[in-house]
């Protein structure tokens, strides 16, 4: 590969599901007794090989075109069109959607997987797919089994698209607050308000977009337990346009390949609509489909990450640059590739310890959706508890450090990673969208700390307790016990810190109590992807020793084998988190220790 | 102010500067008895002015317009060339310049507070004026009489322009290695070779640009000892074009109005230059004059913390959105400014807390220019082992801490943030250009603990011990004890870290030196920007104390003056940073003190 040309990391993927999670297992519950362990490989490899054929090439295309609004319709930027037939046509829109609507009916943990691939080879472009399968799933959920046949298997295919429409100019965080209106007219709905910030809003992928809307009855009550969630067809059944309007197109630091439009619902007074299931539902449907939404969020900072290492390792073997301090100083020596300078090495390092332990705490999340809805009965609860307790967490510390890591890998290329020659600069400003879309980072952190910590009388984070217990209960190589042992004192550290926080609550009310969520967010963030590094590197662990046994040397196993190198480096990879990244966690619980209130106290407010 | 209109923070500058800096205490000194405080006041007051009046206004043209190349020459952003006509004419170019050579020869203090205020309006414009003022200083050092008359006064008043063209295609970190060839012909020298990523390269700003290139003499000894340093005009004395081509323009992530250049200098053997004093001191030269160039480049990073902080503080005091979480919940309540949600206000004092550290810190390097040049005798060597040992960190720690300020401005804004209709994603995207050019952070971070801890025998490091004694000897508010002993054990921690570092280079040789270079430089850089906070609030305390002394209540106090309030926040900014940004720096000494080699000894060579 070269460095503008990408690469999936099918190796560590497969590694995380096969020898990691053992995702073959899940085929012994009969919701995937259609499947094999080889058939879930080959759904990897072919996610893999259609991200780098056919979404990769358009990606650039995507961010320099943009998108265009002409004679009130989205146009999309060129290739776009094509390849969501494709990806439509191959399943993987569908691919999580149970087969009687039109799916694959793939695990969660599948899905997540081939989700990290696709959308590392183009952020821009898969938005529009976890908009129309979160749409799915929201009719799967709770429609009549009239709109299940109407709508779920044209979206699961992609002959269709959906949309999910929240926000208002005067509501974005404060959903609760949407004046967009819904009168009853017999058995439908007449809409009337404007939403903005609509993901796809408008585009020319599909004949027909399915929009999800958030409004209010006239009769309904003030705030949040007020709120119905309609299903608003852009082309009526009976193929007339509905009476919506596309008012704008946003311009936007980057994924200039997604239209964000401000849409105008019922202009003419002629915009209907069909209610989900029933009145002043809202945003509890809306909250039952967060978990899943907000983690292909949370994917998209993986993706970030994971498109950055591949880029920047890959110019860092391609540029020769000074050299490095190792081959000491004399100026006739040959130069260096920037691979070998220790800076250069401690970025890439830096990146990749973030993309696998975002990769294992996100697969994670996969792996406890299908626990919880598919596995043993006893555990169900356990990994329910897992999954609600993580969502937040994977979705904030997963965009902000793929955020951070996007920027690293610019800073690894230099001056050209700056320009637009090379894919680090666009990959950059497509991530930062991540911390701000789907409840912003610091809404996350109030999820986290306030409902999520104290739902059903704190028993989340006693399941996370029981979860974290699991290095004293299995063998764990010598080699590694060292890092096990440091992880541990992170852990004690991660709860210490939970009362400390609660402590601040006691002292100085909810104020405090939220002050320093991010912080315990991104405390948690660190200390479970060190975790799930961790447990990646013991099974590494035994299967390089297994080969080294066999080998003439240690070195000669390493310049031979690719398979041996992959161990050699996982395990290097999480020492790298745990003794170079997770020291972060101390200065988090140190932030929350102190609880300063200097904030709260500074007269922020403009002057008169 | 509307959070789109820039506004310069004038009343912190002045406070700094006056109140903390006593920076008219620099009129006793003879080279600045010129001047007077009331004219420093006034100096201030007018950049403040120009650069919200006439820069700021031009900021989103640049990026949205951009510099174009047409029939071989740049054409910049409109209103670019008009402003550039009006900061030579008002003395912002040669403000430093001594005043022989047609500059302003105001204190390099003033200087900085003027760049401050200058460039947070408009990043990509002011750098020409970096540029220019960069090449103005080395012919004023190193230039023959004739040189300087020829060259100073025009540059010092913006008739002409300056670059610096020292990186080429296989030559940017390495500079030693470049093969850009200089051939005596009598009194000058004929130019062969094409440079790269030249800022200021070409532009219309100037019917002339003098170039300061960096080349190499047939004979000269290989790297960086065989290098020279030569004047290339584009336009020649005798009014014809020299040799120089302008091959490409670069397409950034940010800075549109910077014309970035790929320059062609005697594609037809016909580009001449005059030497700079003695061949093959080209390097040295430029090492001498790296001080000014790179704490320029880390006010950029202040620049892009006080913009955002602006812009951000602005929107949070106009947006409205839900109700935060002291007022209760009841839906019925008047919903509330962003400003008073907790967490909108941790992040605001975060850019805060960062921005006035900067300010605090940057300002602190001028004065130690002024210092070391004009001050007292004895000492002045004291000044000099600071600036010298400062430099890398307030241009390493300023851009990186500018970038993650201007990058929690787009999070204050949320979705618009995102958008071009707010000048807050422009701000990070130029920002980020800081951590790359004129010696990528990295570098910088290996020039500190590379050359820097080991000059003069650790003598710099011993003078910043002596220097970070200061509140051992002076007294302290009662109210601020807490907070200056709590810095006392980060200080302590930080030289720590630097015997840990040194304990790596023993067991690991220079490779483990180096590899925590970088986190290093940020404990510095938090230890640093701590202290000269709370130096300021030691300041603010004992002028809050005195208003309070004299008011009814501090409640009334603060409601009813402007400048208590100010020193109120400053007081609340220092706790902020001691108690919530500067626990990174536990992070920083654990991780030098864990010394992992685990990405030296991950295998990130590609497979064969």
């Amino acid at each position: 590969m070269s460095s503008t040309e990408f690469k999936v990391d099918r190796r560590d993927i497969q590694f995380i599901l096969n020898e990691v999670f053992e995702v073959g297992k899940l085929c012994e519950f009969p919701a995937f007794s259609e499947f094999d362990p080889d058939t879930f490989h080959l759904i990897i490899e072919e996610a893999a090989n259609f991200a780098e054929k056919v979404i990769a090439p358009i990606n650039e295309i995507g961010d320099s075109e943009g998108c265009v609004l002409k004679d009130g319709k989205v146009i999309t930027p060129k290739g776009f069109k094509e390849a969501w037939r494709q990806m439509g046509e191959n399943g993987w829109i569908g691919l999580s959607v149970s087969p009687e609507l039109g799916g694959q009916g793939a695990p969660d943990l599948i899905a997540v997987a081939a989700t990290d691939a696709l959308v590392s080879s183009n952020q821009a472009f898969l938005i529009t797919r976890f908009l129309t399968s979160g749409a799915v799933n929201l009719i799967q959920t709770f429609g009549s089994e009239e709109q299940k046949a109407l709508y779920c298997e044209k979206m699961a295919t992609g002959e269709w698209a959906g949309t999910m429409c929240l926000t208002e100019p005067g509501a974005g965080t404060a959903v609760g607050d949407i004046v967009t209106t819904a009168t009853k007219e017999g058995d439908r709905y007449l809409i009337k308000g404007t939403k903005m910030f609509i993901t796809s809003g408008d585009h020319d992928f599909t004949d027909n977009i399915i929009h999800m809307v958030l409004a209010r009855l006239p009769d309904a009550p003030p705030g949040p337990k007020g709120i119905s969630l309609f299903i608003i067809p852009k082309i009526r059944h009976d193929g007339t346009p509905n009476d919506i309007t596309v008012v704008n197109l946003e311009h936007k630091m980057g994924i200039h390949g997604s239209p964000t439009c401000l849409l105008s619902f019922g202009e003419n007074n002629q915009c209907y609509g069909e209610l989900l299931q029933a009145e002043n539902q809202g945003m509890a449907q809306m909250f039952q489909m967060m978990n899943e939404s907000r983690l292909q969020i949370g994917l998209q900072g993986l993706a970030a990450s994971a498109a950055a290492y591949e880029f920047a390792l890959s110019y860092a073997n391609e540029r020769v640059q000074g050299i490095a301090v190792q081959h000491g100083k004399d100026q006739s020596a040959s130069r260096s590739l920037i691979v070998e300078h220790p800076d250069v090495r401690r970025m890439l390092m830096n990146i990749k310890a973030t993309a696998e332990g975002l990769r294992g705490f996100m697969y994670a999340c996969g792996h406890a959706t299908d626990m919880s809805q598919h596995g043993p009965e006893e555990t169900r609860n356990h990994y329910q508890n897992l999954l609600d307790l993580y969502i937040p967490i994977a979705k904030a510390f997963g965009t902000d450090e793929g955020f951070q890591a996007a920027c690293t890998g610019v800073q690894v290329l230099g001056g050209v990673g700056y320009t637009r020659d090379f894919p680090l600069e666009q990959n950059a400003r497509d991530a930062k969208i991540g911390s701000i879309y789907e409840g912003s980072n610091g809404v996350q952190a109030l999820d986290l700390v306030g409902r999520k910590f104290n739902m059903k009388n704190g028993e989340l984070l006693q399941s996370l307790q029981e979860e974290l217990k699991y290095f004293g209960q299995v063998t764990i190589p010598q080699e590694i016990q060292g890092l096990i042992g440091e992880w541990n004192s992170y852990r004690d550290l991660m709860f210490e810190a939970v009362d400390n926080l609660r402590h601040l609550s006691k002292s100085e009310g909810s104020q405090g109590y939220v002050l320093y969520a991010t912080n315990m967010l991104a405390l948690m963030g660190d200390v479970l992807c060190a975790f799930y590094l961790l447990k990646q590197a013991a099974v590494a662990q035994n299967k390089f020793e297994a080969m080294a046994s066999e080998a003439a040397s240690r070195e000669s196993l390493l310049e031979e084998s690719t398979d041996a190198r992959f161990y050699w480096n996982k395990i290097r990879t999480a020492e790298h988190y745990v003794l170079v990244l997770l020291p972060r966690a101390l200065s988090n619980a140190r932030v929350i220790k102190n609880g300063s209130l200097a904030s709260l106290q500074a007269k922020l407010e403009l002057a008169v």
